[in-house]
């Protein structure tokens, strides 16, 4: 069944032959293994560009921040999702990576488009506070949650921002977004009534978007630095298991509340 | 409900308070964002201590060699789903890794299980050909296949595998498993009747066991590659999708052995 | 980590004991099992009650309708999954349902919304088409796709959708959104300039929501009845696979549109 | 890439065109649609062919029998993914099919392939306890797990189980498996020195072999009726979310048994 109007696939991001394999114009068994980082290698398969010396440093920053933050819900799932089915360890990574969502992870990709909506409107708006100011109350009015502020665990600023934003500055990278990010902050107790401060996930788009890191891929950021740390859990299940400790713990106060059959009391149960 | 003994949860990967993140026993914030890179970080995640030079370069080398193939089958799949679901990059992602099963990337962990019980044979039969034979014998026997040998295009040795030797090599990495990996390739004839050459999931073990990385993880390493070059991919699809013109391509010569509905021709549908 | 407000977890769906199971304040053993059909079980489980005669009716018609269409994307994304993973059925299955997204089978929630939408419209504009009309021109304006009308292959009404507003009228199941879906598909050329006609993706939760179905829950059919049709497929696919001949059909023809290493013309790869 | 022989893919499970689809010889709109119940078609796509009375009794209860069980680890895994990732349900339901592996709900699978070599043993060793205990003994001799048998709610015969083997007698069908399932109950104590009591993932397995359900898909039934109490629980889920508190419980005894950083107590964190 034709679903849309292209009927050629096309790609620009590899070809291969019998003898060699080309990825992003260069040959991966001459130019590429032994030759390139894995995160430079990311950033050439992402963008069909080696990174600049920056840009290297932001990214492997970025990827090292959100690699792991200990027994999260998704890494929860990914561990049950392996004690259950120990043989299929794609299976676990892929439930760990099934929970970088909106809520979760996927505030580093809704936070840089915000950013980039405040620098579209500096077009018009000229002093960065009063257009940060300007598209919040928009989210506002649309009831759009604003993506990237706030912390269940630091109230603080994310300690994860101030380096992220140290590793910027040190390396050189341009600082447009990251201004914006602290504008956001700035007017955040005139735009929502909370100071909401800058967490982690808006600080990633802040210095991703400042080395051209594509929008629409920052959300894989994240996602490839999940897988990482998802890994290392699961080895570590494979090892000593804890997932059906976790499942089991979880409902230890779990409350029923729905109907029982005629005739039972709520203590039977 | 309780499955299993363990009740209490326990990790010796990371934990956190509302002022600092400990990875490893390591602060995130002072001693790792920005000062380590991020394959140095999964190492440090998956082992518990940071790489050596060689284990940092050998493992960068197969995390390349491995991460992008061109439009492979688990690329596909993602593609697919990504043009079904654009919404949702975490599903797309996951998709693509739910193809890194047994057959095509698990052969890395399969061909590391071969390696080491070769390993352990040598103990008993000293000669490194002979105690290859012996265990690919055995799985022979027992009708297991044997993994990390033959190509579907690449019928001489895959390109992939000189070089990720030769980065073992160069940086003075543990060589035994390719010592192991070589000898069952020149056993492969006496064997299985056929002159299967060494692919990349056979050399990623050689190398990877000679620094020391764990058996049970070696999976964790073509997922973590592959989730690189799905996350390119998928940039690529939002911009150029060809989702739907690989399931519209993949179907053209589609035949249909089934029954029709009675009075119905097969020339009819 | 403490995200959100609640800590104890509730439930109303499911308790047991050592000697019962109770689902919806049925005892399992006792009440359901051989004595209740999936289907009507389904729609207990997810809504709390037993359906009526019309509802069961309406309920296993959509799941009928939508559970499989040949091999669409998802289903190929499933059978290559299966192909490279043979020893995972679990992971197969999952990479063919993440394939149920917006564009393709969510649609069933966003047209229910869309109903809704318009039935709301109805309390202050009384006239059906007029109603539909002005949440169409809203849908426009904000640029939102209508979802549910048209298909690649139906270029009239896709033929399951008579069958299902037939089996609606036949069981005396409400039939208001079926009057809401109708009204669309005549205000169509007139607000969006193409005469698209209903498909599946609108006929069900046309029907579904006259039986009561929960609006937020309409994407669960979809995805439970295709659930059935990949089982089929990946059963046919462990007897004769055709996961890797899909996806060497699908890259027959496909065009690589990148850079080549230095010195290499286009037609050396 | 062309993997493996067969370049042409085949179905035998459906064809359309423009004016209607044909699902298994029968055209779907014309004889299916309002015309058999979901579970008659689940049961038709996957073998060819509808069911008797009998099987569709048989596979109703086994749906029904196995679709809930209350907050399992797969439930929980679920409900945290949708509670991050709110818009993706697809993804949510992935997650928690993901935990259908060889541990939890796998069996299913696997004692009907022990069955099957019992009943094999049967030609050569006539008596039905001895073939059992003979192919129990192999299973032991090789360090395989004997699936099936044992609970850790349900100490005694987990209660599903003497109501899946009722519904199957009531309605004639045929009982082979359900002898040889009670046959190994009998002969767990001589072969693994306890006495571990058929548990509902060998009960499915007794009943669907004697209606001829195909073995190898076994397991997709268990995949289908989990995916309906998924759905049931990705609905309370959306009203009433409880992803983040379960996820909060699990870890609330969690012991961070790794090192800290140079000079700190294991009190500090």
């Amino acid at each position: 069944m034709k679903i849309g109007k292209a009927t050629v696939p096309r790609t620009a991001i590899s070809t291969s032959d019998e003898h060699r394999i080309v990825v992003r114009g260069e040959d991966l068994c001459k130019d590429l293994i032994g030759k390139i980082s894995f995160t430079d290698y990311f950033h050439l398969l992402v963008t069909g560009s080696r990174p600049s010396a920056a840009a290297t440093a932001v990214l492997d920053a970025t990827l090292v921040a959100i690699a792991e933050h200990g027994l999260v819900p998704s890494v929860q799932a990914a561990r049950m999702t392996l004690a259950a089915a120990p043989d299929a360890m794609q299976g676990a990574v892929a439930a760990g990576i099934l929970g970088c969502g909106s809520v979760i992870l996927g505030a580093s990709e809704t936070a840089g488009r915000l950013f980039v909506e405040i620098q579209e409107r500096m077009r018009s708006v000229s002093d960065i506070d009063a257009a940060a100011l300007a598209v919040l109350r928009e989210y506002r009015a649309a009831k759009k949650a604003i993506p990237g502020y706030g912390h269940p665990l630091h109230k603080e600023r994310d300690p994860r921002v101030a380096q992220l934003f140290s590793v910027a500055r040190e390396h050189g990278a341009n600082l447009d977004f990251i201004a914006i990010a602290d504008a956001v902050e700035r007017q955040m107790p005139e735009a929502v009534g909370k100071a909401l401060k800058l967490n982690v996930s808006a600080a990633i788009p802040a210095v991703l978007l400042g080395i051209g890191f594509p929008l629409q891929a920052l959300k894989g950021v994240p996602i490839l630095a999940r897988t990482a740390g998802l890994i290392a859990h699961l080895n570590e299940e494979l090892t000593q298991s804890i997932g059906f400790a976790l499942s089991y713990q979880a409902t230890r106060e779990l409350v029923y509340d729905g109907e029982l059959p005629a005739g039972e009391s709520a203590e039977s149960p």
